[in-house]
């Protein structure tokens, strides 16, 4: 199984091209989005994309959009070739990486035609607040707001527009987010619908490991004393869910054995959180699909992790 | 020449299945963006269209999204009858009409797929504040300030944002705007580039009339005196432009000059400026391609009006 070659772009029009001469011949592409190091969650978002279109494109790219000045863009971690390697090792693999040097680049002149002004532009980034730079943003308005937005304001719009670009760029038909990025995936949803995108948005289901810890990248980073401490989130929320699930539907009581719990444990609450499971608004009782959000420190590793809880 | 019945189509799955299909013949289809009413500056669009691509789609709608609560939406002209005559009439005709009644109703539950939600949920308008209304807005931040933004802060806003839904809905390859509303067409074109969608943005010329009026549906507002007081704007821009290429290109003289001459001719002037014809940046002195742009009232209707200037 596996071990099939991707066919790796990094233009955006050979790019889009790919997509079209694909989808002429009536296939239909599954793009995952993502900012490579990949793990096993990724993996499960392929798989998901295999069951929906017999083509799929993942694009590995670390969006310079959605870092403020204060967070650490140039750190960020990255293993192209150790990602390619992973990506051939999944069963039916991946058909392209899309992977582009800059999303923001817009080339000579800036990419907009005009014929009387042939001078060369400098080319300048997104951040750049004068000439030419990239200026457009998308901005679902309320579920941007709230959990981890709170903290990073302008992440979503950064998530946003880059999902809308490589949407553009892609032409997909499908596209699947993972739900342990609960917020993102509904903005996503969000924005597709509203700005009518001729794309289905799939949200992949939480993966975690045998200990029930949610997988990430930044799990690594956790000590094997802090990894105990930190399954008291996984923990904490399914007790919420069963209690839920029992008709202790009060979420001022579920929050606070919640965040009760992983203080207990020794983690740092960043924000637990029950809300409606589209509009991500806050709820005083479970009365229609919810769902648990926690985002919680342990060390100086953030974790996020959260439960559906329907009742 | 003409009489060709256009296909009318309101609901936007269907608009985009015969998109879809038209594309996988081979052909290319141009859009035409209107809010209806149409006159001659609209069919020299459609007739820009007709060169560049072998389909064209006509898109007839009101966008709420572009209306503050202050402007009177419910007034908007509309004459749907009378603007399918005037497209049968024009060689070559269009295609498609698209017609759709409400771009912001995500029907029943809002249009996001969601297995354990199946309860109905109230559709609402785009202005509305809470629950699953549309809440996903396209900015370009910079370009939408100034000129006509600056006493319409959120026209832009709803101007860019049903583009790019138009742009999702009718898949087009090329678009037509007119470089009458030239802020309009810049901040379109920007939209197109910063966000990668794989469309042609084409500015189609301002159309005057043989006096010299730039082509307007507000024109037959104009009392006939009016009319002829409103041709100091187009005269007294020409006149600005020829000082430019005599070398004379300091800013302030030739807008002063403008500013008089509506003035003399008893127009009131809401902006008289002279920008970069890319970042609508005002300048001091005409150095690179520039475009002067003027919004003057005459009685109470209110005229816009451009004219390049490349030295």
């Amino acid at each position: 199984m596996g071990n099939k070659e991707p066919i790796i772009i990094t233009d955006k029009d050979e790019m889009r091209q790919w997509s079209r001469s694909i989808r002429a011949q009536s296939n239909t592409i599954g793009l995952v989005p993502t900012m490579g190091y990949l793990h096993e969650g990724h993996l499960s978002l392929i798989q998901e994309s295999h069951k929906h279109t017999n083509f799929t494109v993942v694009s590995i790219y670390v969006n310079p959009g959605q870092f403020s000045p204060n967070e650490d863009l140039s750190t960020y971690p990255s293993d192209f070739l150790g990602d390619i390697q992973k990506l051939k090792s999944i069963p039916g693999g991946v058909d392209v990486v899309f992977h582009p040097q800059n999303l923001y680049d817009y080339g000579k002149n800036n990419g907009v035609k005009n014929d009387e002004n042939q001078e060369e532009v400098k080319v300048v980034s997104c951040v750049e607040n004068s000439g030419m730079g990239h200026e457009t943003w998308v901005r679902v308005e309320k579920l941007e707001k709230g959990l981890c937005g709170e903290s990073r304001p302008v992440f979503f719009r950064g998530v946003a527009t880059i999902v809308a670009k490589l949407f553009n760029i892609v032409e997909p038909d499908v596209a699947v987010f993972g739900k342990k990025d609960y917020q993102q995936w509904r903005i996503i949803q969000r924005m597709v619908r509203d700005l009518d995108f001729g794309i289905k948005v799939i949200g992949a289901e939480l993966i975690r490991d045998e200990d029930g810890l949610a997988r990430s990248s930044r799990n690594v980073r956790l000590s094997p004393e802090e990894r105990k401490k930190a399954l008291s989130i996984n923990k904490s929320l399914s007790n919420a869910k069963s209690a839920a699930g029992k008709g202790h539907i009060d979420c001022k009581v579920l929050r606070d054995s919640v965040i009760h719990a992983i203080h207990e444990a020794g983690g740092e609450v960043d924000y637990a959180e029950i809300i409606d499971q589209e509009s991500l608004e806050s709820m005083n009782e479970i009365k229609s699909p919810a769902v648990f959000c926690v985002a919680a420190w342990f060390g100086n590793v953030r974790l996020i992790d959260n439960m559906e809880i329907n009742v």
